[in-house]
């Protein structure tokens, strides 16, 4: 039998149960997962790289545990396809949420089998409970004082809060 | 009999037709309406808060002795759902135009349910003569000097009119 | 202040959970409820049309009782925008699940905006826990013996377990 | 490590090259992949369930040989998550097109997850060349004369042919 | 200059004031424009196929007078990329309305250019106030009794009101 | 018979193969061909306006002379509709890949078309070797050292290596 290796990869600024949930089914699916989380180019995010991976990471260790899968979370900068194939995966993961989601995605797919046949893009649904999840609402929420805990990990949500917290009293 | 009350939210910046044939089939459905009158983080408006108000307002009057209906135009910054609560709406209303406005609409009314399950999200079809009209078009064709008439009331066109003349001429 | 009324129609084939769910929901928006089981032309139901309705009146009285909203159910045999104007109703609802729903709901709510442009459309989003359930796919899983107690009501859960242990023993 | 083992099911009325590209896809994702085809209750196929098989088996020894992935085609009737268990599979492949393909996807997928849990839906994307071939579309083309030679494997050519000339002479 | 022709298919059962718009757009765009009403395979049409064309052109003299296009309507049985190049078309014509017709429309297409490289698909868009209107609710409305008159063209609105009436009678 | 004249407008940011695509298959339905290259307000792009329309006449030429068709390419800064009407085009063509675009592109055409009745949006499918480039991916790929060749002719190849090779080394 080969060793099934997967990558994930993500902005995880910052990390949602909606990842959480597509990170605990893809450990269930292969021998080890690497969580990518990528430098995301463009707009400045909430957190810096190294707090999105440490956040992402301490919730992985009981996700490794329940399901027997090795599960590394690495930060990148440079081409998806190119650390795919630094960490011998044979396959990436994506969580898809809706229609918007799956064109993006189905474009994105589209480019890197160009780049790379042999790497292949395998998406996964997130789960009842987190379909709706996005970062992009979850900083904007708590941006403005909603509660955002039903939405986040306990360490995400105390870290957010104080980085909300910060901003609104500058 | 319950007082029905609703919200109708967004950043009218500017107002256009397509926002007023939703306000008035929602003035039709319930005895108070609140349009609220998003403050906008992210991207600069093309018109301050207060104005984006003052556009809609001079439009509303018509509609709420037309239906019946009392209609209030009010600003607000916090969060949604939280403004939905304190002006006592039991619903709010959303204008869909497509694919992706429903795709976006759907995900935000999914948190929003999360965040408060009192409060309905509705939706509601702009008309198929205001089905194309976005704020943003708008905009765009405006600054181009194009002819936005048919898109806009006559104070909104006026106001956009005089804005991106001065702009063009600095 | 004005008596809302409005119109839920759908075949029922048999009613579901999320049909249930927006029911809930549609409830709390008015003063009487009218779920319209429509005849369904074209495919032949699983259940006749009286036991389709007596299915969804016996989930009813719960839901009436929980929001105070007058609920009826009916059966009817021509045209939605007709049936709609014969009980007074002012808006229809209509449940959405996902975009090809959509597309479809949005082409009828256009030709019955044509047809009465008193009677207004009105979409509600099924709940998380409800949005992927549809008859047909209750239909087809009880068919093959699959367990549907999680999607349907108990008395449609036994009436459709029986009806086709019965096709399943012929 | 963990033997992986996946269900790809579909009703292969006839198989196509968009098909075998799925196939060839998941053969190097897993060790044990199952071909399931399905009865397809509703519709009158073109081909009786076995044949359907046999044409599908008679284009994986090579894609197994090429993969070193353990191929097994396999008839089956009762409910798709049931013979999934059955097999022993821990996930599901379904191939993907577009969107109303996506959504239908969704839906099952999201049925398939409340039915049984340890079973993830796990989506794969069709090679650019196969992108747009569906069975339905191949049979409508070979039913009207048309060149199917590019979109089905050769012994399904002849099959089709020799099926739609019959019908045709008939 | 070459001399522009292009094919508008459709089954036409019956046309439209949607279908109408369209070939009046085609119409203003080449020199030669030949509708082809398909003898659509599957289900039972409405009206035979000879009444089918007849009635579109009963339509299409105003049109070609109006724009000057050479219009012809011809039935067809075969492929349509076959009839295409029989009628010397460059191009076929499709009218899109939403998302699930483009989906179909687009698989079509796809399928279409690797049958015949030669003949393009070009899609055009409805016009707003014919964005709704399908022939399937065309049909559902007239047979339930509903107002068609403003959905189809005066001789198609007699002969569709004869049939129906006819079919309720018996 | 008519000159037949249409207008392709675009940011090319730069010029991809699937932009090439669309121009070829468009060169074959008129008589002459505007490619307008459009200022685009909003973003910073990464080739100045006039360069953008050099890269893409660079290839232009050549399918020119395979399709005997007229083809011009102009830079322009106004609105669309009046530069459709300025080179006398009777329609613009637009490449649509999916859902997003579509959407997009849709909402659009409507707008151009209550702005100006007389031209006409018509949308070509890029071919499936083309469908998923996006000039967007492209520079994305580019800037983290990823390999553009397939998506862009030789001569923007070379202006975006050395683009992207300048801005790293800053």
């Amino acid at each position: 039998m080969v060793e099934r290796v997967a990558l994930y990869p993500g902005t995880f600024d910052p990390v949602t149960n909606g990842h959480l949930d597509v990170i605990s089914r893809a450990a269930r699916l292969v021998d080890r997962l690497v969580v990518g989380v990528a430098m995301n180019i463009g707009k400045g995010p909430l957190f810096p790289l190294e707090e999105r991976a440490e956040l992402v990471r301490a919730e992985t260790d009981k996700i490794a545990a329940r399901t027997g899968c090795v599960i590394e979370v690495r930060p990148f900068t440079g081409l998806l396809i190119g650390f795919a194939r630094e960490v011998g995966a044979q396959m990436i993961f994506r969580g898809l949420r809706a229609v918007t989601d799956f064109d993006y995605e189905f474009q994105m797919a589209g480019m890197n089998a160009r780049l790379d046949q042999e790497v292949e893009t395998v998406f996964l649904m997130a789960s009842e409970r987190n379909h709706f999840i996005s970062s992009r609402f979850v900083k904007e929420i708590a941006q403005l004082g909603g509660d955002i805990s039903t939405f986040v990990p306990a360490l995400t949500l105390e870290r957010t809060l104080a980085k909300t917290r910060k901003t609104a009293a500058e």
